[in-house]
């Protein structure tokens, strides 16, 4: 958390907008076979894929609302604000091809400080085989912006909604959840401790995995990728970036039916827990409630069990019923708990 | 300028994310057949059409970098925003088809200023036939954000780009220049006043047309869809958003040629010249580096010439030269100036 003070520092205000975007620009390369044309023209130019839909989405990430810089790294900062797209695109069991980027600063920011933000934006586009064709670049009235719109291609008869899940279909999700949230507590706190005393270096030991997952979150194209290696084609899918019952009772409303899903089922990791110990949170809370995971949860029909029964990877959670018997959690006491969505909302500002 | 205190009030903060985006959507129809799904997946879904190129662009407007709220009705304001990146959609000759809309506002904002945004946007959607079919709402740390990514198809031998122009071309503008700065001066002045003294009511008549121009611009569909009937097709294209100084080096840099305008060809309404006096600026100065015009600067063959020369809304004023013969204008004088980039620049914050 302690700043450099030897970095170079080039202000925003000596380039001007066309020399800053020359300067990032002008090394990217392209690899996906429908970029046409990237930056430098009034507009990127793509190449449909013949039997191919695209998918487009756009997330914007605001400092001071979605992101704090005292415990972000800037190039985490920049992977992460393409990851959080990319995990929609994958969501809908698309390929991510190409991203637009835009960032608003203070003009009171160096060039360095944008070169690292775009450092980690080539990483993920690099990670995941993605063309950065554009965007925009702007100075801000205050803080840090990114707003970035994917776009990814996906065989119309692939093509997974949230509308899709039937009545005993499986409820899956992969990974573990509530890890983002528990990093994001741990790192809070040791922001405070900080602030009281910055001599202090943060004691992050033993929090390595929950602080990777909120600074350095992945979207699961892995996952997609192997389905068609499993034999199975979701019902209905979504990413997890709002919190397990919030995703659900959407899938729920727009499948228009109802689910059952078991407190001992939904994986949480240790460390997860051992922060839910330590904060005197519940782990299941946090894995319902915490959001940022961007592990996907869709639905699979119970016939495919067999297909997916021994992949560590996913947890089988529960399974949609008939939208009359509601939507509830099991807990380990063998309690129906009714799901709400309780998760993150911009506009109140808290968890 | 005076706020009618009478008007509803909801706060965002009483609504939550998921009830602002149901409410500020449900009501939205599609026109486009290339649009599958809108709002309410992770994605939005795309139908490529066959044998056209998509072009994809993206523009931010930040209150206090990009518009300033006291004299920019709301209305207007989620107007040009999507006009802005049609007009980047535009220049590459293509039609826009769909846009995407993220909007960052402070929670302090209500409900009905939101629905004032929007329909805006929608009244642009409805003028342009285009498809809102995706975005994001947030809250913002300060002030008001929108973000908007435009999409648009074009058949591949109809694109136009920045880098076509050749020697001997001609160089085109549709429209006038100079308007939109000249009507940010005007409502400069206003704010000025009024914010001296509340009770004084602006007075704006005659100054209608160049304050159209700064607060509702359009994209110029209708000229690039004339083509055809001319039989026409440019050989470069640009939209004018930074000033016609600006987007002539932008085509000069990308053919590698160079240009030869003529200040007496350059077309300049009355309304301008009339604030260019008032103000004490050169009415060639407000053209070349204004900006904000949103006009199309494109070249022709010169054998294209007796298709284009009895068009009212297309002004021949120079020519394409040789790169070695530099980049001048000739002005009434008959004195060659070199032409240099002063258009807009957001970090500095002066035109």
């Amino acid at each position: 958390m302690l700043e450099d003070k030897q970095k170079p520092f080039t202000p925003l205000s000596k380039l001007g907008e066309f020399k800053l975007i020359e300067l990032l620009t002008k090394h990217i390369k392209h690899v996906q076979p429908s970029t046409k044309v990237g930056v430098g023209d009034d507009a990127a130019v793509i190449i449909p894929q013949e039997d191919k839909l695209m998918v487009l989405t756009t997330d914007i990430l605001i400092e001071g609302v979605h992101f704090d810089l005292t415990w972000m790294p800037l190039k985490h900062l920049g992977y992460k604000a393409v990851v959080v797209n990319l995990s929609d695109v994958v969501s809908m069991n698309a390929r991510p091809t190409q991203i637009l980027v835009t960032i608003a600063v203070s003009n009171q920011f160096s060039l360095e400080a944008v070169q690292e933000i775009y450092a980690g934006i080539e990483f993920a586009c690099k990670k995941y085989n993605v063309d950065m064709v554009g965007g925009d670049t702007s100075s801000s009235s205050k803080g840090l912006i990114l707003s970035i719109t994917a776009i990814g291609m996906v065989e119309e008869k692939k093509i997974t909604y949230r509308k899709g899940a039937q009545v005993n279909d499986l409820i899956c999700v992969t990974g573990d959840l509530g890890g983002a949230y528990a990093g994001l507590l741990v790192l809070q706190r040791e922001k405070v401790t900080f602030e009281a005393n910055p001599y202090v270096q943060p004691d992050l030991q033993g929090y390595e995995y929950v602080i990777e997952r909120q600074i350095k979150p992945e979207a699961r194209l892995d996952i997609i990728e192997r389905f068609d290696s499993y034999g199975i084609h979701p019902t209905s899918m979504i990413d997890i970036s709002d919190g397990l019952s919030s995703e659900l009772l959407h899938i729920c409303s727009q499948s228009n039916v109802g689910c059952r899903i078991y407190e001992d089922k939904i994986p949480i990791d240790i460390q997860t827990q051992k922060v839910a110990d330590e904060f005197q949170i519940s782990e299941l809370t946090m894995a319902l409630n915490g959001g940022e995971d961007y592990e996907l949860l869709f639905t699979i029909p119970i016939y495919d069990y067999d297909k997916i029964r021994d992949k560590s990877e996913i947890s089988i959670i529960g399974h949609i019923t008939e939208a009359s018997e509601g939507k509830y959690l099991i807990n380990k006491a063998g309690e129906a708990i009714e799901l709400h969505a309780q998760g993150w909302n911009a506009f109140n500002n808290k968890k």
